[in-house]
């Protein structure tokens, strides 16, 4: 590739909460070889997803999600298509037993949104709700009431909307654990063992718009009712390696190529866990060391090391500082519509660079405005 | 954009039946754009599905393809996941009423999946069914079983594996006929107003794989029961214009420049289909010239301009077609699996000198063969 391709173009430092950064190293090996991938004379765009070369990049972005995250033989990994919101109810659909229920745990918005999804297809309890301290914080395992007769535990590791984020496993005995890893994937080592269904949309920390990524304990695909809609049956989806229909190939392609990027690049997802500590620490200094001018949505042990979640004095400041922001090219640092405010989002892709450009102008702003 | 970069790629001619071959232009384009589209600053695969940025760029999407299809204010245009198989099951979860029926016409392979997925929703009845004639002819408006009380009726306009394709429209009086058009959308003008609901996977003639479009009467929204789960409803995705949830924006984005490109390059559907009976027509005519060699699956009048399907006298004679076609660039052009034999798919993006090159080899492996 000419160089010049990419280089001379204006790049910002993009802070969206999804679709969000990718790395810029897997941007221009997706623009080299649009046209045509290496040998093969089609563009990824175009190949058939029978086709050899489509069942190899397949198996190689499986073989390399499966080392990175360290996942076991009893787990299984499926690309499918409809968001994390079509596994809101894929989940019960297919994991919900007779005549038991499914405990959901509450952190934020998301959860809400699952649950949501769950008391349609059958018995939903709450284990906890956040609802009262508006979801600032995470429940201690004391807090849980957890039914040891439960189908599933459903929880959401990383709240998008409100900045608070698990960095420890729950317990819950034999209950198999469901997480949403939509906003957080990847971001950790996870011990997958300890997970029954792990599922997570692309577009915030592993890739595009498109794919959504689902490891599930083998076992688990025997639940599901073979009268489903054929579509939503993971086991379907498992027996044909996520080609029982049209897999949303080119999505599939780029999470592969952010996966090589994190082994390869990164080092694996300890040194990327760590990384991401350095770059949300940045940010949450700033809010501690002006805490007078900044006031951080989370509490201190529930903090989220992807979406960072704050305050400003008033809404006149709040919009002086996303138009001061624009102005050094730090975008899309706009809290959800539903609850407002700042969120600056600092998935895996956001170089530290970036971060600490933010934080730099997130201490001068501050120094300005107080 | 250094042309060097696509220019220098070998391409070859790609017959694949989906995910199919696509407008060099079109490629060319995204291409250039990768890294960050013009004056944003960031790639296509980064931004927010609620950006200005791309509600323009779904905006236009849908403007193109209302202007090329003339889709008139009765109708809404959707962007899903799932592909065509969701809408098997979509269909009927949606549109089947209470005490109704649907009567499904079975042209080919995809029409009996689609019944698949019906049956588990409710009673479905064949109108018609072409399983004693191998699904080589469509039925005649005379020999349709049709209920004029049944809550539709379920078409599949190309079937992409037999090769057969409605090129007209048939009667059903009241009842809303549902058209699966995923290998044929966009490849002639289409009387959007005689249909109910038009739904087609974008990876054979309309995009990548990874978005489905379902073009719907409005007042079938209303038919949706809200206990359905909330991806599944059409009305969901109608009220929020595809943004239900996160929508898969690349492949929407793709899909846009495809329908740009048929109607600035191409000019339109009508000329489309008049460029789509020559490209075809070559390689009918080649078959039909060599009636002893070549056997034509489809009856002449059913003849699909998508996809033509023939066989070869024998198993190794086929082979060896084949392998002599891949020597001169000539790829993919494998019967479905289920059926075998060769298909040769001739998209609207299949340029017609593949498609020469395509019909000069077969005459000439015909000449040294027979
Ligand atoms: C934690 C979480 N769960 C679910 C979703 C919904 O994902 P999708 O839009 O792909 O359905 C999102 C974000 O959009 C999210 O952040
Ligand atoms: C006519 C027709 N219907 C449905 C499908 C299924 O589409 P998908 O694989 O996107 O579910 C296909 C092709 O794959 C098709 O050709
Ligand atoms: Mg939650
Ligand atoms: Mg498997
Ligand atoms: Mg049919
Ligand atoms: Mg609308």
């Amino acid at each position: 590739m000419n160089a010049s391709v990419s280089d001379a173009v204006q790049r910002v430092y993009n802070f969206s909460a999804g679709p969000a950064v990718l790395p810029l190293a897997v941007l221009q090996q997706v623009q080299r070889d649009l046209i045509a991938l290496p040998g093969v004379g089609s563009s990824i765009l175009e190949i058939s997803h029978r086709s050899p070369t489509f069942v190899d990049i397949a198996a190689e972005a499986k073989a390399r999600i499966t080392d990175l995250l360290s996942i076991p033989d009893t787990h299984d990994v499926l690309f499918l298509q409809g968001g994390s919101r079509l596994q809101f109810s894929m989940v019960p659909m297919n994991l919900l037993e007779e005549g038991k229920a499914a405990d959901y745990v509450l952190t934020g918005s998301w959860g809400k949104n699952a649950k949501k999804e769950a008391v349609k297809e059958g018995k939903v309890q709450i284990a906890w709700d956040g609802a009262d301290c508006s979801y600032n914080r995470l429940p201690k395992q004391s807090e849980l009431k957890l039914d040891p007769g439960a189908s599933f535990v459903h929880m959401t590791s990383n709240e998008t909307i409100e900045g608070v984020q698990f960095l420890d496993e729950i317990e819950t005995g034999d209950v198999p654990v469901v997480v949403d890893c939509s906003s957080d994937i990847f971001c950790r080592p996870l011990p997958v063992d300890k997970y029954g269904v792990i599922y997570a949309c692309a577009q915030k920390n592993a890739g595009p718009a498109g794919v959504t990524m689902v490891i599930i304990r083998k076992d688990l695909l025997a639940r599901g009712n073979a009268e489903l809609p054929g579509y939503l049956l993971y086991r379907n989806h498992a027996e044909a390696d996520s080609m029982w229909n049209t897999p949303p190939t080119f999505a599939i392609y780029v999470m592969g190529l952010v996966a090589k990027w994190l082994q390869e690049e990164i080092g694996g997802l300890a040194a990327m866990e760590k990384l991401n500590r350095e770059k949300s620490s940045l940010l949450y200094d700033v809010i501690d060391n002006n805490a007078e001018f900044y006031a951080g949505h989370a509490e201190q042990e529930s903090r989220s090391l992807m979406n960072v979640t704050f305050r400003l004095p008033n809404a006149d400041v709040e919009k002086k500082f996303f138009k001061s922001a624009e102005e050094l090219h730090l975008t899309n640092l706009k809290g959800h519509r539903s609850v407002g405010g700042v969120r600056a989002s600092v998935y895996n892709a956001m170089p530290i660079d970036g971060v600490r450009r933010l934080a730099d102008f997130m201490q001068q702003f501050a120094d300005e405005n107080k």
